[in-house]
């Protein structure tokens, strides 16, 4: 009898209206089941989970989509909850597991999971925990796809892709963090937002280290083409590095505000993420400022991830845009990387 | 000064990149601001309501969003949180506000908001509860957008459609519950799930009453075209009808067991409410069982809002299919009308 | 230096811009470049074929997209046409060439290639030399592409699907004739235009021989779910099975009154196709009207391709619905089988 | 009985199956029949027309799709094929009349049609007989929907811009030419394919008159929000300004290129058009190279039409964006203003 994805039966044990309704064509071959099956699997149904994986759905990126949490009851519930909506979108498998087995073949896992921060906690002994959690998940899933690539959204996200590229043993181009794609997206509205145009044409980026030490690239801030800060020279615009500050500030602000007033971030993650996952499987060739291993760009000669803005494909991080930038954001990185170097250090990884 | 949706201000009071950056042309007239621009209101920003807004969000159906709800922190949060996505997203305007008046010149409003049952408390008493709420809610909002349609989410969602349409003093076609669209797609995932077919393959309707009472039509299912209970009597496959019951509980299950799973559905509700909007604002003529004005059809002579098969498009609803009922499916229909009708002379509305 | 799709060079030979542009990352492996690709080819790039092409770009299906004809100005120029298009599209990679070679690999390949019929000329002579150009084109995209589906749209259709089948050696589920998908549209959209309802509302198909003996079935018309015929019945709605055949002879008439109008028939096909190829490699498994391998439906016991409502998926053809006919559909369909099987005998394939 | 589009009834004058099929509900009052229906209406349906009619159609733009041509057969031949895709598409209206009277409403007038060179015939001439066709289509346009904004395509696209801007008596910002948005997606399409970056990362514009002159604006091209000269520069990478010339003269060439191969141009166009009318009908506010009343603009002050980086929205023009030019590009832009102010006073519009 037809086994369906719910686990539900719908009838009987001697009817099976499946066979019934459809014939065989004479002459016919077995499908190849695995040909070009497109499988994205996301671990970790919080609320960061939940939207990335409603959003691929949505977005229509993948023949299969898989959950996995270690709360089956959550976990469940999520999957239920998306495979009722089916009358509303294409057709996509949607799975779950609290198994990693389930994961099997996939051709993006996306990282979600993470320890919350206990009150008191020091942040180093968060990354151990996180550490230890790492351990468990980022093995099982190398060895279901070993072909994967590895997408990490846990915060704090640059440590922990480079943990991730570590227990992965995979080459650098097949473990991506989700970086700072989603501060550049904050950062783009702000710009379309006070200049009344479309974000989609506003070019900028913020790099680094996702969190308070990105950097902001304001020299490669473009609206339409236009680049903004020669544009203001042309013009003779005066305007205030305080100015510039203020809006790099507001976006590095605005991941507490969201947290502070509603309590978790969810939507825009979700988007980014997704936005992501469509570069990489349909392979876009676009650039997004992402974490990569940035051994050997602007001076940096440690292992450590950092937000760079990468070219992304079917085949991971195809390579590094060479932006320039100046003396002081080259510091900035460079000095985020030293820190960042010494925490990897500390966790003895 | 250029003033941003987000009430931030990128530079110093001499500032006006805005002016400096885009010059008028010659002859130029102002833009008429409300021809063609399309605007929805959410009212509630719970689960339910933001996985609303969320899709209606990603799949680019209205020029401008709005966000109402009493919760000042939540509503702000959610805000920012679309907002932060503009650059993966078309350009929709989102606001939000606690004061309705932000709803002005709304074409739909879809009210999410309602009182949660307190442990202990009749359904009597919670539905008092709520008719206070919508008190509160839908006169204002019909002030604001006299020519709306009301799109009624809350629960029990029969009698608060009856409830809003009341209070609105609309025509009855412009006010319109959610109702079975989503235990209908419920419906659909679980044949499609059990066929191995497209689930948008299957024709299938519950209709009635959302919830336990609701019924479901069985000799309307179709897949493919191909009627089922008629395919089955014709290839002489034997099926109990108790089976049929079995399916028709499991979907009057689901929502219960996604509730005690994951506390609360949000995708599929968000999915199903998104799908009415795209029928009524794009003017698509679609077929949907939803929540109307249910006198005078199938005998039920008194003023009750129950889901029958209804075409929607840009004036609501435009019709009722006439759908065959067996007699004890007519049956169940009156009953359901008959109970409704008492709690609606009980809360004396 | 890179090789640009085009055959165009930016620069001198000394100025390898992306090397400057992009940097590799360290440790990183090549990707592998055949994993999860998605390849379609179109034969023949007339009016049909490049409709097709067109609809299959804007719908984001395909990585990849490969344009073959022995008109190698006319080709150049269509491949052009659609490359320029490239800011207003997901990225896609499309080639173009006399050479069938460029078509390796392919998922899909569609068949639009055909002789027209010269003046005077005979249907038996017009399809002998339909057939040598099908010896001349199946052969090597069968070489190239071993795992392919065909997809034939040339005309007669039937025929040329099982010209295809013999010619490929391929198992009967991978060669899929467009057959009466389109015709099933035209009828829904009829349907659909009388009840002023949404065409996607409207489930009816046509089946059989594409072309004047087609076959409309009456008795599976719905439309939202109500099956149209008993509806009628049990509203004592008196029809006349003249009106019925009216409408079904619009259908057949339409394809001729649009060729003597506009000179050849396009958009629709193109859509037509363009869905097919969705359902096929996004495993869709939609059921749609198409040419199959009918030997052993309704009694058919030749080797003759024929129109019937096909679940169709990434294996191609997953199976046959299995639809009640009347006695004088089915018999229909058996003299259909018969001529056809008379016209192969007389092609000697 | 119901009038359906196209015009034809599918039963005899005693069966109204609508009015059986759909019942209307209690108390319902008639749904506003304008309110946010949004109309487009294509002038000529040649190739360039019918391709930025299917693209539109295939975008979800519009409830209601006109058609207008003079040639009554091919026009209704091409409205027929459009429909027959109904099954296919989200729901539009599709009409087609000779009489310009259909596009009452339009929110959006699309001009393709143009007479064609005469061998033999002088530009200026066939000027004229354009002159003498716009007069006889704008004005009743322009009467019919005195509200819409026109987009001009036919060509010499700049001085036909002009001659409907006068013809319309319209403010400047409602009467947009489609100029060099085509030019600018060929030369992000040359960019991106020798990068092989996505051409939606590469931003570059082509300015000024829609042909030979048009100017290249070499310092605004970025990739991936990398200024690309500069960039040069700072790698001191060497580049020759033949180099970027040679660029430029491959977009001029493109298009009569693309002719000389298949004999027209039509899908870029199509494309690049329906991205106009998205941005203006959805309210994007994207900037694009369109042809705007350029007096005032770089020194110019004559009444001239010429393509500069514009923001679309609603109102048409917004505004255009102050983009530096050099000496050279402003000289090029002055000189194109003059020559095409000759041919305007030779015409004696």
């Amino acid at each position: 009898m037809h086994k369906s994805a719910s686990g539900s039966t719908l009838g009987p044990g001697g009817l099976d209206l499946t066979q019934a309704f459809f014939k065989p064509i004479a002459n016919a071959a077995p499908p190849s089941t695995t040909k070009q099956h497109t499988k994205i699997s996301v671990i970790g149904v919080g609320n960061v989970g939940m939207a990335i994986a409603q959003t691929i759905l949505t977005q229509d990126l993948t023949d299969e989509l898989v959950l996995v949490d270690t709360n089956a009851d959550k976990l469940r519930g999520e999957m239920l909850d998306l495979q009722h909506a089916a009358a509303f979108l294409p057709r996509t498998k949607i799975h779950s597991s609290t198994d990693s087995s389930v994961t099997a073949g996939s051709d993006l896992c996306i990282v979600t999971a993470g320890a919350r921060q206990i009150p008191g906690e020091s942040r180093l002994n968060l990354l151990h925990r996180n550490l230890s959690l790492f351990r468990a998940i980022i093995p099982p899933l190398v060895r279901h796809s070993p072909d994967t690539t590895l997408l990490i959204v846990s915060n704090p996200v640059d440590i922990l892709t480079y943990v991730a590229w570590k227990l992965s043993g995979f080459p650098s181009n097949r473990v991506i963090g989700s970086g700072t794609n989603l501060d550049s997206s904050r950062f783009r509205f702000l710009i379309a937002d006070h200049l009344d145009v479309n974000a989609q044409d506003v070019q900028a980026y913020i790099v680094g280290e996702h969190g308070d030490s990105s950097v902001a690239l304001w020299s490669s801030i473009s609206v339409g083409g236009v680049p903004v800060l020669s544009f203001l020279d042309k013009q003779q615009i005066p305007y205030e590095k305080e100015t510039l500050e203020n809006i790099h500030k507001s976006v590095v602000d605005s991941a507490y505000e969201v947290i502070s007033l509603k309590g978790y971030t969810s939507w825009a993650i979700g988007y980014s993420v997704a936005n992501l996952a469509r570069s990489i499987l349909r392979d876009q060739r676009k650039i997004h400022p992402v974490s990569v291993l940035a051994k050997g760009f602007y001076g940096i000669d440690g292992e450590v991830f950092l937000s760079l803005p990468a070219q992304l494909g079917r085949g991971g991080i195809l390579g590094v845009t060479n932006v320039h930038l100046n003396l002081e954001e080259t510091q900035r990185l460079v000095d985020s990387a030293k820190t960042i170097l010494e925490v990897q250090t500390q966790l003895g990884i």
